[in-house]
């Protein structure tokens, strides 16, 4: 039983977000591995510079092909990728076509590219959530908008507004996020196809048409060269990723302020309970985000640090955004997901 | 003398950058917030809020007005913005107009107006260096991009590669974070204004025509509402200039990495010397993008944390946003400039 | 299967740490809860606030229990922690003496003791790798100690120095993390008990008297007052764990610069492996020493963001003590045991 | 006029303070760093290695040394540290005595040293203020501590406590806070002094005699040996300063929230006011005092990257370090004179 930071250990339910972290576990990675592993043996006998039936025998290896999990942890624990280890299984296994398996390729192909790929799910999860919200606030508008409600500047009882005016503001935050999320997920979906020092040296001058099928085969994009060292698109992922948990934590910390009992702006129902004082409703859906949006925020400087990136490829820059990556992805997913059910408990909104 | 880090106290001219800092000196914030009440009077005026004479008296006096500072300075260590005590000293400086100077909006609007207006010449600023280093790195192409040079990955040599699949690298890195920079300082490019709780209730059903006049007369857009709680933009600017930061570090890294003495990859003029050991050249401007770098990273998380903003106006959070924004603009200022100094001082390039 | 950052999901074996894991896996923090339970029954009816025989029943009861952890994990999705419906469960199956469970606790008193309890293991762990490292320096003191090697200072040969001196920083930058450790470990050793809102209430004038045999109980001491909203002993020893992994993280990047094939100056046995260049041998455990000193250094100002711990008990900033500390550990864990395997790895050592 | 960052521009009296900014002022930095070329002629002397007559020259030049500032600032533009043009202004300065200037010495032991000497100085202005916090903490109890109040968990009410309760906590949180401060700042306390590599290869066999004199002369304790390299020092003292600030931003934060309209447990006077509401009082103090806490918890991280510091000197991390060190002292100091008026400013405490 390994530790897991979104139970820590039991808070899975709230802090974790199953679904997201799924797209990270080894299972996923290894399958969206083969998957390139697989394509790419199809484009390079397309283009020549493998057989034919060693591309075929490669890609159907690959749909089946259950890795030595072992034997892989062990070898990366020495290697610092998966990659080496599992492409000699992969050889080993595809016997005499072997040789063909990830030709011309280098580890941080197979291994940024199957991110990219898992990324995709991570995209549609959390855009249906969003979505979610955007309704759930439209919903509570319908029934609450008109309702007065105190606005408050600097902590202290400023203007009556209406609960409209929070929801609106609330909304353009999320909306905000959303646009800018939106974005640095389409901007990630690219393959990343540079072979051992990023020059494609093996394909000679049919560089850039390997990699044009690659990417197609894969859904993904072409960009104009690849960015086994420029982690401006990872960075400013993960940035949007707290930008989205900061605009629900933004609304978490509201939630908190309206709920308490001298003031009770807001009603909720599913409020958790104390081990001490039984009559306590504690509002901790709206807790937990401001926890996941400070977590996030975080988070996000670790990014930025990868960004020097040295040389050609570096092995420290690169597991940093490792460790750190999948981690915003889930905290986002939970602070969507929290955010979902805390809107579906407000039971009443705005002054009496 | 106050301490200023950019200078750390003598290091101003390495990693502080005198003419973005000149944007956010107490002249040029004063300056712009006295633009924004000017153009307030005038535009209330246009809408019959308040009499047009008064309007031209204010706008008038705006021009010319020198504003006490130390009452000022005093005045918003209680205050906890400079407005309260700036509209103070507007209103008893135009007499009987007085009672119109300010109408309908809240320090905020006056706060957030400023700064956009100040960030639109930090924009300029970046633009024009950032064009010096794409054009530098071109040049290093035309001159030494044939070269070979060792491809290093994982701090070990791979293959060979040359000076141009290095240099493309540090272009693509700098291309994306330029993108990102333009595209979120275009974002930041609008109006503040909301009064006191975010709602423009002293202009009734006329607010949004107030409003988009408003933001024309100061050449910015004007959003489908206040942001006064929600910082994404603003947050998101400095990721990006935290992104800028860091695809010029990774290039810094990578230059005093070609700079060692066994590896010589780059001859380099003007390097710093040593008060013990004149033979050294140290790659001092090398070394300060990579220390810009991991500072804007650093401070990165800070802006994040600000989405947590809570209610109407948080002064907690609203005041982090200055307290670290402006750095942020000055070490993306630092580092491109230095960029730009050292791509001129690269005499060689690649491996004899 | 969940997402496990450590893994990454297949890197476990390198940055991750399983002995330490351990200590916050849900076994372990469910059995120090049920140890804190079964030593406040016996205490408080050695104080006659519960029966004599309620405690013996109690007590034995939580040495077998074996709590319904899919309930569990439920209910800590509302509640926000696993107390409330941990004790309900205790209470169902002590039948008649179940009201006598958790007698004037709360849910903090018994999360923060739990984690207190495991941290002393987590402490006995790093303190043996750590002796470990300061042993392996010494032999490596001892058989390369007097090779010369070139000091470099900015990146630049600077003078001749010995590898003894170079050894001597490493050791004395591990020698004064580890002091700091031991301190903050220390410190923390201490029983947090306060009941609902940290006044011990329940027991009247006998508050510190059950306080102080509570703690004996538990070998932990008893401090002057409980710790609930004071979060300053758990930022610290979050700070001293990234001390930890940076003074590590200093010698791994040390080693990675010493490794550069043009420098040659360390020999490494069992380096990575590439995917697509069988000659290269990467640095891989000297790299991850640099990932894991910027991942922790980037934790720790989450830690930090949680001082700011509201009233007398903050589920916001609590639960991201939660998110980030086990890591912290596992991290601190996984560079220690990296630093021991790379030293034993040393084949020369110096310039030759 | 340079940008500084606790102004903001305006905002020095608030976010700022001109006692501790002046420890990092240029003057305060020179004087200390003419106070170490002093002392160190004149140990050199006593051991012989400089004439006496020279040592007393140089001693005698610094008294009243005033250097060129803009030669100073550009040349540091280029060796990335002020000392080699420094010694070189003083060399000249001191005609035939010149080649005695420095001897030994390197640019770090200068600047490391004088940063030490200044924050002896911080150290004394900030122990002053937290003396007067605890004393205005004491004085609140006694004035107020009897009162009810109503105890808050997870932002509900929970059970009846006292005043004295919370300050209890507060004054816990700031005792625990202030007592590693202390520690830090004297183990800050050391001598830097090493030479060009570390290894005062200048001075033979006497080299831990002069050591021991030089820190003597300079009040500092004289550590093993020298840290040019082994930042465990000031990333444990810029832990301590976040701590500082962290837990007087949990006393900020509660007092932000006790002050909201329908709560009413504390009165203050003293308060902020808003350019469009004059009913309005904000405890802009209070604010400024979560702004602190969240400054230095973002800042702290970056120190802690700096300890990544490569072979026997990193210019990258080193000047990372002065980029933020200063402010965090500053930020300290603000906070604590903050909570001093806050402190005296309160008219009331406790529900009625």
């Amino acid at each position: 039983m390994s530790y897991t930071p979104f139970q820590a250990p039991l808070l899975g339910a709230l802090l974790g977000d199953q679904e997201i972290a799924a797209c990270f576990s080894v299972k996923a990675e290894l399958a969206a591995m083969l998957r390139f592993e697989a394509a790419l043996a199809r484009v390079c006998a397309a283009h020549r510079f493998i057989p034919e039936n060693a591309a075929g025998a490669i890609a159907t290896l690959c749909e089946t092909f259950e890795p030595d999990l072992p034997a892989i942890s062990a070898a990366t624990a020495r290697d610092g990728v998966c990659v080496p280890e599992l492409v000699r299984q992969l050889r080993e296994a595809a016997g005499e076509s072997g040789p063909h398996v990830h030709f011309g390729a280098t580890s941080q192909d197979v291994t940024d590219t199957a991110l990219v790929l898992r990324l995709k799910d991570v995209s549609a999860i959390l855009s249906e959530r969003l979505d979610k919200i955007i309704a759930g606030l439209d919903a509570l508008a319908g029934k609450f908008g008109s309702n007065p409600l105190t606005g408050r500047t600097r902590m202290q009882a400023a203007l009556q507004i209406t609960v409209d005016d929070r929801l609106g503001a609330w909304r353009a935050g999320v909306g905000e996020a959303r646009e800018r999320l939106d974005t640095n997920f389409e901007a990630m979906n690219r393959l990343q196809f540079g072979g051992p020092a990023g020059t494609l040296d093996s394909f000679g001058g049919k560089a850039q048409l390997v990699s044009v099928d690659l990417a197609h085969a894969l859904g993904l994009f072409n960009p104009p060269r690849n960015w086994h060292a420029n982690r401006v698109a990872t960075a400013d992922l993960a940035s949007s990723l707290s930008i989205v948990t900061g605009s629900l934590g933004k609304i978490g910390q509201d939630v908190a302020l309206m709920a308490q009992n001298e003031i009770g702006e807001i009603e909720l129902s599913g409020g958790g309970e104390s081990s001490a004082m039984p009559h306590k409703q504690n509002p901790v859906l709206a807790e937990a985000l401001v926890t996941l949006a400070r977590f996030n925020a975080t988070l996000v400087s670790g990014m930025h640090q990868s960004l020097v990136h040295e040389q050609e490829r570096s092995g420290s820059a690169w597991m940093l955004e490792w460790m750190i990556l999948p981690q915003m992805c889930v905290a986002a997913g939970a602070a969507a997901r929290n955010m979902v059910s805390l809107l579906e408990n407000v039971d009443a909104l705005g002054s009496s």
